[in-house]
């Protein structure tokens, strides 16, 4: 909406926008402060800065991919991230063919290398490696300090408690649609 | 747990598993019938069995796939997909080199022939095309007749109300991440 130029909104707007209700929507940021101005309703830039602040968006987190098969490259080329400024800083593999060729501007590194990210305050990483890698390259990169991993392997990964693991299940987002299906 | 031998599990086990309390398991399923036996739990075949009628996964559902890029050979290739039965049953793409080749034993087609789908009772597609071309593929979609879609377009699409979709949006997954992420 900032691009189109507008410069406020209201509740009731982003209400619909959501699918939720607007007395829910000025419930929610009265958590956080008081963004809304009555009449007028929410300035777009503010309201948009003030939530990046809350998600802790409004910083750069380097991420680093694991695993540059066709899901990792699809996800090196991905348009979606720059949406929230993230930007794959790194790429590893263990595929010989692949390492030191580059994609997207991103050179392929290693795996056998993870140990350098110790250095380069990385502290997000995705990975999209086979099932049977995915629990050694989460160990590896705990040890290097990764907080946050977004987990693209159908399986489990353990990690300690304060690192938080986003797991993408499509698989289970696939079997989510036959409940809306009327059976014929 | 069934492939492990169990035949039975209790609602506190069950609930451990998802992280909820376990009257919640018991009321949820009590809205489906009598799941449980006092003493005993659930019996594991017999609830998975009745889950997968509930969430209409007991039939056969085709899915189609458009778009073989990185990403749609990816999925072509996803090993999560068997957990549900999936098994993606035709694969449409716009790229001369790779119309009549095979990925995973399945023939990828030229997609301005996805009018032959109407013919093929197909009621699931996933849409894996760059985002300018995701809206003309969702109407042809709807067109021949399919009745959930799973995108990976980075975009909203219209479909009529009907039709249900789920868009699987990598970034905002990643964008969950830094909120867990203590600043240093």
């Amino acid at each position: 909406m900032s691009q189109q130029g507008l410069s406020s909104i209201s509740s009731s707007k982003l209400a619909d926008f959501v699918n939720v209700n607007h007395w829910q929507i000025r419930k929610d940021f009265s958590y956080f402060g008081d963004f809304g101005k009555r009449g007028v309703g929410y300035n777009i830039d503010t309201l948009a800065r003030q939530i990046k602040k809350i998600l802790n968006l409004d910083a750069v987190h380097k991420t680093v991919l694991v695993g540059v098969g066709n899901l990792g490259s699809a996800l090196l080329a991905y348009p979606g991230f720059r949406i929230y400024g993230f930007k794959i800083a790194a790429a590893f593999d263990n595929d010989p063919a692949k390492i030191g060729t580059k994609v997207n501007d991103v050179t392929i590194e290693d795996v056998s290398k993870l140990g350098t990210l110790a250095k380069r305050q990385a502290n997000l990483a995705i990975i999209a490696v086979p099932e049977q890698a995915a629990q050694d390259v989460a160990d590896a990169l705990v040890k290097v300090g990764i907080k946050g991993i977004l987990n693209f392997v159908p399986r489990r990964i353990n990690v300690p408690k304060k690192i938080k693991v986003i797991t993408i299940d499509i698989a289970t987002d696939l079997a989510r649609l036959p409940y809306y299906i009327p059976s014929s």
